[in-house]
């Protein structure tokens, strides 16, 4: 039916559900009237880079309002930040995996709460590139964890559960088809690794608090390129793993700064 | 010495350190002259929370511009938000481990190359409360994981870091001390348990997208209670083995809502 999936029981019994980090809930919003035509959710790190990407969207959209200022739909809360523009919503998620953990068990409670159907979900922002060209964009096939596994692990009460971090496969060749019209954007498909340090958990030899050796450092990710992962980042296992016990359609591309 | 330790020896070997997500740096600032004299640092997730906070500060200091607006430190960036009340900084961290792990490293950084000493670091916020009256504070001596375990596994490229999570024993004591002369703040030393996700890591049986049972949940918080375990959050454990790392005498302060 293309419908939002939640499997907990639980929540169609409650009276109430507060969105508590996103300042939104059944009782005080009408969530079907303000979210139920959504068909995109662009979600990304930054409140300020998801603003001028709403923004973005509107001139490209050629919606009214455009050039003018969005409001924050979640202004009661300085957690996140959501834009919309048309059919598409806007959504920081803070960097790492609880954050981002967070926000997309709120925002996918809305779509659910908003009946929203066929929506595809696309995580957008910078990365660490491995071996790729400056400037490249990396559309991820799929998430791995810091031993190239593709695999999540996230422990409910002191259980391990472990989910399948694979990408909508379709969803990537239509982003790669469509980077083919724009040129000066070398844009591949490959494996994100993700990471829960930025520092140590990345190996950046000259930022973080203890120090290891460039050697260990470099046959990492020799091992790590030739597993097939092309960019690092915080928060792509979690995202693939929610997108794929919920049914939605999601894909992550992140920019390679440098 | 009371100095800020950085076990990095390619640390002093850079012409430039930036410290990307604060958006200063070694070059671009006067870090000796805008930070030496901090004596205290005060964290916590919110940056609305951490301004509120300064602004307290403040007044409570007696400073010239108390009742008037704080100036965002970190301005050009929209990860974390800094304000300083005299010799007190006032850091948000966002949520999560990752989040505050990589605001930790920067903070830390920034300590060392302001030359600080006798650094107190305190991290002050909510969580959920276990088996405590509603309103408690509890203050932290150990942080421990969702096993009950008090240490910290800290992903270094492939291999596992385990790090201690104990925290100064004597800070502990003299903020309980302080507690005493506030009536209506009913106040304890306890352990604090980290855990990487708010809704399934913490069995909110309401709020999660899967289902799992009560039974499982409660069985599960009552040995978390005889483990003595007092409060649950999401970044203690990182606060506490970071600290441990560098010296810093640390200390984790949380406020029970409900």
């Amino acid at each position: 039916s293309g419908l939002v999936l939640v499997k907990n029981p639980h929540l169609d019994l409650m009276e109430e559900d507060v969105l508590y980090h996103l300042d939104l809930g059944t009782k005080t919003h009408n969530l079907p009237a303000m979210f139920g035509d959504i068909k995109f959710v662009c979600v990304g790190g930054s409140p300020k880079r998801m603003r001028a990407f709403a923004q973005f969207m509107q001139r490209e959209l050629g919606l009214a309002g455009a050039g003018e200022d969005v409001a924050d739909i979640c202004e009661g809360s300085d957690r996140y930040a959501m834009y919309r523009a048309g059919p598409v919503l806007s959504i920081s998620h803070g960097m790492g995996i609880p954050s981002i953990s967070i926000m997309l068990h709120e925002l996918i409670k809305l779509l659910h709460h908003a009946k929203c159907w066929d929506i595809t979900i696309i995580r957008i922002g910078t990365s660490g590139g491995l071996g790729i060209e400056a400037g490249s964009v990396v559309i991820t096939d799929t998430a791995v964890d810091s031993s190239f596994q593709p695999r999540f692990e996230q422990v409910v009460l002191d259980e391990v559960v472990v989910r399948s971090t694979e990408l909508d496969r379709d969803l990537a060749e239509e982003l790669l088809a469509c980077s083919r019209d724009i040129p000066d954007f070398p844009t591949l498909i490959g494996h994100t690794m993700c990471t829960y340090d930025f520092y140590e958990g990345q190996g950046r030899l000259d930022g973080a608090l203890c120090s290891f050796s460039s050697e260990k450092k470099l046959e990492y990710l020799r091992r790590a390129y030739d597993a097939g992962v092309r960019n690092i980042e915080m928060e792509s296992t979690a995202f693939a793993a929610l997108c794929g016990v919920c049914g939605l359609k999601g894909e992550s591309c992140r920019f390679h700064l440098h």
